[in-house]
């Protein structure tokens, strides 16, 4: 498990010629790194008697982005995982039509679960950034710039997450199935990145007021 | 030292109501993250008879990125120390006008030393989306994704340590040591966005050839 381990040593297995951690692992994990800036944000604020009128709001937030930056974690860890059942199945013998066959339903079966992995993290990174909106109106004025780191990394790792989702998708065979999803991603990213640009919007214009 | 610790522990300091990790920590691992997935596309493309043409290029490449995602480790384990210093002026008392100018010269100082932190990782995240443009265009085709992955979380990352100098430079004082800075960090992002522009644009058009 990666996530008890050492950063130093995720890195290294990264950076390597192994193929895991991968582009997908990374993603969750950026995307939960975003998600504790909001939770920091969020401590900051709440038991401060001039944010009292926002404390309750600001622990339901915290609440959430706790939650998700724990799941982000564990899909960091997961995704090492799915990947493993997609070389397998590419591993599989062709040498009869029906070997061919099975070989070729293992693949789509296994494309589906490494998709599910990423797809997974970017509806939780899309998930902090929902609360980014109302966490920058509200959150203390001297932690804005975390409130905007936040936003960054969530949205790079929605879109890391996203780019895993759709090289997968690529191969998968059932269009309508393939399809269903590049909507729902697409539109996804779309909604985020109107909101993490009008976070950042809203952090610059904090900084500049200084 | 966050960097040989479990990342669960970097996760749940960063995400809890103490000072550090904070948003320039954060901003600098993200950065280390993209930088691991240049160095993993480079070393999936060294040692391959198909892209003997590109690799002393892509050694080249992947030295460079190695040594950028251990200096931006480096940087995030030093950027919880260069806080301190700031705090600490703050702290300071300011009953005599001696007092006073004594913690304002104090302050000056810290801002300059906890600016330099997040501003050596803005620039080793440049150097590294610097290396994606050629990179793009010449790593294995296979993980392409991971090139556009290196390329969202560097620019993530570059944007997290640029809004992290800002917050200090907004408090310094020097107006020409200030505007220097501004125009510096204003002219890479600039130039750090067309690039990784370029480079996801190139991820996608490889994707949607499959």
């Amino acid at each position: 498990m990666y996530s008890e381990g050492p950063i130093r040593q995720y890195l290294d297995d990264a950076a390597s010629g192994g193929p895991t951690p991968g582009g997908g692992s990374v993603s969750a994990l950026v995307g939960a790194l975003g998600s504790t800036m909001a939770c920091m944000s969020a401590n900051f604020t709440i038991g401060k008697k001039k944010y009292r009128d926002v404390e309750e709001e600001c622990k339901q937030i915290l609440a959430r982005c706790e939650a998700n930056y724990k799941k982000l974690l564990e899909l960091t860890d997961a995704d090492t995982k799915a990947y493993s059942h997609v070389s397998k199945a590419y591993a599989m013998t062709k040498d009869t039509p029906e070997e061919k066959a099975a070989r070729t339903e293992a693949i789509q079966k296994a494309l589906r679960i490494a998709m599910d992995v990423p797809l997974q993290a970017f509806r939780a990174c899309a998930a902090v950034i929902n609360d980014l909106d109302r966490l920058a109106d509200i959150a203390n004025k001297n932690l804005i710039s975390d409130v905007g780191v936040a936003a960054l990394h969530a949205f790079a790792g929605l879109r890391g997450c996203k780019l895993n989702v759709e090289i997968n998708l690529a191969y998968i065979k059932d269009e309508e199935f393939a399809n269903k999803h590049q909507e729902e991603i697409d539109a996804a990213e779309n909604r985020a990145k109107r909101i993490a640009d009008a976070v950042i919007g809203k952090v610059y214009a904090a900084i500049k007021k200084n």
